[in-house]
């Protein structure tokens, strides 16, 4: 796959495509699909249009962020969660048997095939037809490519723009990858290629990842996801109850970025590091942080307490050869 | 860790010690944890004692296995289920969130290591004292040695005797296998080594495995689990229902031991292939296939038609460089 820069250039400028190997979906499928999405979701599943999908948390009852997934409205019995990791499945069987829903919660047949950066929309325009250049972000087509049947959504983990494509006959995964990658060399030329989610891509747009920077230990409001809790609509939902309570008492922690001292890369932090506050007090860990080639700096995702969170706020983080003075800042980066 | 007929002779001749790394617990903590370990469970969870482990398939309200845990139950209001991989937890905290239980679904600090051989009790007496030859198979005790807490049980994934220690300080992982390697070495002497489950043993041992050979799409009558549920008890469960129509209707697989011909070994399967009738027709798959050094003989777990599953019924199976012929035994093998 090349070197780590070369796929960092590529999916900036270019385009490149990925198999999304961890990616997984689960179907609610029957007449009470809806409802239990809308259990799980704090935002108004009604509002979702069929070809339309939504970023949404799904909360446990305790206001947990199982995971984050996109919701996708394939038919009005038939809805995709799009989950990068972990599991929802169980949690929505477990409702679903519990409440005696009608309907089938199971793994479809859906590889999803990423293409991503600003080259993208060419390439599968080239496979797919000009049409797909309509398509806006999130939503999606239900079409086939030479009688190999996907979804096609404007989508993908990066900031660079992109599509994903789910297969939705396995048994036709290499006649897809040879369609796509023979679009990508016609359209994008030398620079095309695979690639994968990118570390240092993923964080300089700010892309929190469940998992690694937030869990179901974490409620919406302390990982940039109060936005989508909608908590005066119509809608009815297992965490609402204890969502008001939390947005009453206020976050305890936030996520934030941080720019961190000095010009020269630091090596990039890949577990949980200490940052205190400028007294020396542990105030949470560094998620993640990287030597960004676009804006000359060190950058960090990391969970902090909410009081230290305010912007331009001085701290200091443990980036492993010891403490470097940093600073809260926005994300995206800029 | 040595070559695999060696971790084999020290499981069946001596003992070993492994990480169970792929080990996980359950816990379900407070008033209701009792009643939502009965949801989900067709045994009577009532009558496990404190200090017992049951053995239990986990079903959904299909009759799907989910997993087959041990349940320990540690107080009235503490139960673990101790899964081998997959995960419980978030259908049972699908579950308690719809019916509004009182009960926490963790995963806790515990972190187990199996001792296992005919030697094993020697050794673990040697660690926690004489007193543990008097723990009952899947008994446990809640004890402690040189201040580091476990749960200490008469278990394992093996037939050849052992007990599983659930460490409660994860801070403590090296000073407790420190103690269980000094005793090994004194008790078991140079045979005394790192082991893992082994699969030559569990297949001679005739150990289903959920994942490899039956999964939540199969129901407990098509996975030797039948035993396990109770339906004419007074306890209630949520697959209940599903049970009774399924046993009504037969189950329409088996899971059986097979007998491959040949006295040369036969290369290891390690994915499903398939098995016919004497005539041809599929009638399942192959799940794991070895030559069993004690037998001398080729075996196999396999999936079939109920049809086709009585014992000595012969049949053929695809063994990689063709079809071999094939009889249906019973297990553990013999």
């Amino acid at each position: 796959y090349g070197d780590p820069m070369g796929e960092y250039d590529r999916l900036m400028n270019h385009a490149s495509v990925w198999d999304v190997a961890a990616e997984r979906q689960v179907q609610l499928k029957g007449p009470d699909a809806q409802k239990l999405a809308q259990m799980m979701s704090p935002r108004d599943v009604s509002k979702c249009k069929i070809g339309q999908g939504f970023y949404t948390p799904i909360l446990n009852k305790a206001g947990g962020v199982i995971n984050d997934p996109i919701l996708l409205k394939l038919e009005d019995e038939l809805i995709w969660l799009s989950i990068a990791d972990s599991d929802v499945r169980l949690y929505a069987m477990g409702l679903a048997d519990a409440y005696n829903l009608d309907v089938e919660v199971t793994e479809p047949d859906a590889s999803p095939l990423a293409i991503q950066g600003p080259k993208a929309e060419d390439v599968v325009a080239d496979v797919f037809g000009e049409r797909v250049r309509d398509i806006r972000y999130f939503w999606f087509v239900q079409t086939e490519v030479q009688g190999i049947p996907v979804v096609l959504q404007r989508s993908g983990w990066s900031k660079q723009g992109g599509f994903e494509i789910y297969l939705r006959d396995a048994s036709r995964g290499s006649d897809l990858w040879d369609l796509v990658w023979a679009s990508g060399e016609k359209v994008v030329g030398e620079a095309w290629g695979p690639g994968a989610p990118n570390a240092i891509e993923r964080i300089e747009s700010g892309l929190f990842s469940w998992g690694t920077d937030f869990d179901e230990q974490n409620n919406p409001y302390e990982c940039g996801l109060g936005k989508w809790c909608k908590l005066d609509g119509d809608h009815d939902f297992i965490a609402k109850e204890a969502l008001l309570r939390i947005k009453d008492e206020g976050a305890r922690e936030a996520l934030v970025g941080m720019h961190l001292a000095g010009d020269e890369p630091l090596p990039s932090v890949v577990k949980p590091m200490p940052i205190t506050d400028t007294a020396g007090n542990n105030i949470g860990p560094v998620r993640a942080a990287v030597w960004s080639p676009r804006l000359k700096k060190n950058i960090a995702l990391a969970r902090i307490l909410s009081s230290e969170a305010a912007l331009g706020n001085p701290i200091r983080a443990d980036v492993g050869s010891g403490f470097a003075d940093a600073t809260v800042v926005g994300v995206p980066f800029d």
